[in-house]
């Protein structure tokens, strides 16, 4: 199986869940990468306990305190992670924080509940990759390979099957309103990120990760967290100009919109 | 060609543009509404003065104040409508009022724009429908006709071609992002409530209304407010089960998500 050559990756929410996993096997992989930055909400309490283990361990693993839903957070992050890369630039961004409100349907949601979804799971994307969008910039540029490649300079959103119009009526036994109306807009953003910044060399592809079994996922779910970040992490380097745009499920299978 | 049978119609920013349009076109048909509610931001304000006119003539046209970024707004505009329907029900709410920032690309668009558009273009007509839900279920409920059908129970939320993920790359000449976003996010949100009011009678259906010559279209628009509004309300009686859920242009046809 190939693996993303990313030389530098940011993620966020990586204090738990499918992000936790993600800085795991990337620190795992055959050639991992130079710097891995993990960025979370509060890096030094108690939830980051196993982010900040694995650093303690891992010279290449960085934590950085990011809130998504704040946007002075994600440019004071954007400084702290230039200091490290020091005239190197982003490879690889992974927009994968996101919350979730089991009980949110067209009865309940108000206001309030679709405006702090949105804030997360489309906006925060949309800050995050215009603040590290000369990092990812500067990688592009310093690439020799043609086309486009995670290994070069990639956003990657992990969004959802949930986010899906088209295979809505499927899983809609959960109505999740919010979290939907939120996805459906992330995946817009992709495809207006992926015509936007593809002439400067960066890949832009939504993810879904599948049915997972997370805090958000339940345990419930199809999949371990083990085999949908093997999942996510085998498609990253398969990834080509062809997919930029699209909507990906974690065996590299398009999704309608 | 057949005219929509709603006996009782409401519309949100009907001052101008495509809404004023429809009102003008609903008042003038064959038979028209018992009663159309025409809300708008500011019905005594100068912007306002088409439709006190129009109101001056047509006792059946009632101007009810009604900003739909504003939930206390939305909840008092239901209690004067029950009050003037008098037991009866609301056969069709038009999700019309939307924004649109022509400046809005990836380069220049904050989380406040972000926000603000996804508050009045998506948030707005979910708390459209949740409010006049009850007076949706009562037409539903008086209807004797089978089936769905917009003179029976019906919410149509206008929407827009550049709210198709799928058809951006034609459009991209204006990325518009909070303005798409928005739109993509009320597409699913036309998917939902297709899937949660259909059980009750209601029919849940977005249109795209070409691209218009109003304040939003611009003048260099391909189509007159008239031609536009014409076309909508032909599309309208043939609406039935089999296109709630989904995206139709003004002549009645489909548009991928
Ligand atoms: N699990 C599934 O079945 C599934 C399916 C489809 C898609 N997804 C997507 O996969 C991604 C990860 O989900 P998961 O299952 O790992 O969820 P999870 O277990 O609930 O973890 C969510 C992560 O996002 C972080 N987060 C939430 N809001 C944040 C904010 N404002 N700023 C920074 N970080 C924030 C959380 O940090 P805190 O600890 O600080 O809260 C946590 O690290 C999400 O985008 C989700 O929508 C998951
Ligand atoms: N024109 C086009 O080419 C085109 C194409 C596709 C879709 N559409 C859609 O068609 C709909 C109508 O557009 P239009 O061309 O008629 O636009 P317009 O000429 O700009 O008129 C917009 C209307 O929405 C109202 N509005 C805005 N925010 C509101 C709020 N918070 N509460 C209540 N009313 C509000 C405005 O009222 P104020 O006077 O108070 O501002 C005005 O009446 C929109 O949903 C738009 O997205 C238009």
């Amino acid at each position: 199986m190939a693996a993303v050559r990313a030389r530098t990756v940011l993620l966020t929410g990586s204090n738990r869940g499918i992000g936790l996993e993600l800085v795991k096997q990337l620190l795992g992989a055959p050639r991992p990468p130079a710097w891995i930055f993990a960025t979370c909400r509060d890096p030094e309490g108690p939830r980051a306990q196993e982010l900040r283990d694995l650093a303690s361990k891992h010279p290449n693993l960085v934590l950085v305190k990011l809130d998504v839903a704040n946007p002075s957070a994600i440019t004071d992050a954007v400084k702290i992670v230039e200091g490290k890369l020091n005239g190197m630039g982003l490879n690889l961004l992974i927009n994968n924080a996101g919350i979730y409100t089991p009980t949110a349907s067209l009865e309940t949601v108000d206001a309030e509940e679709m405006i702090r979804t949105y804030k997360t799971n489309a906006v925060g994307p949309m800050l995050m990759a215009q603040a590290f969008l000369p990092l990812l910039k500067k990688a592009a540029q310093e690439s020799t390979e043609k086309g486009l490649s995670c290994s070069k300079a990639a956003i990657i959103n992990i969004s959802t099957i949930m986010g899906s119009i088209e295979k809505t009526p499927e899983s809609f036994f959960k109505p999740v309103i919010s979290y939907r109306c939120s996805k459906a807009a992330l995946n817009m953003l992709t495809k207006c990120q992926a015509l936007t910044y593809g002439e400067a060399g960066i890949l832009c592809v939504a993810l879904h990760p599948g049915w997972v079994k997370t805090d958000m996922g339940s345990q419930e779910a199809d999949l371990t967290v083990d085999t949908s970040v093997r999942g996510l992490l085998s498609v990253l380097p398969i990834l080509s100009e062809k997919h930029s745009g699209t909507l990906l499920n974690w065996e590299g299978k398009a999704i309608p919109w």
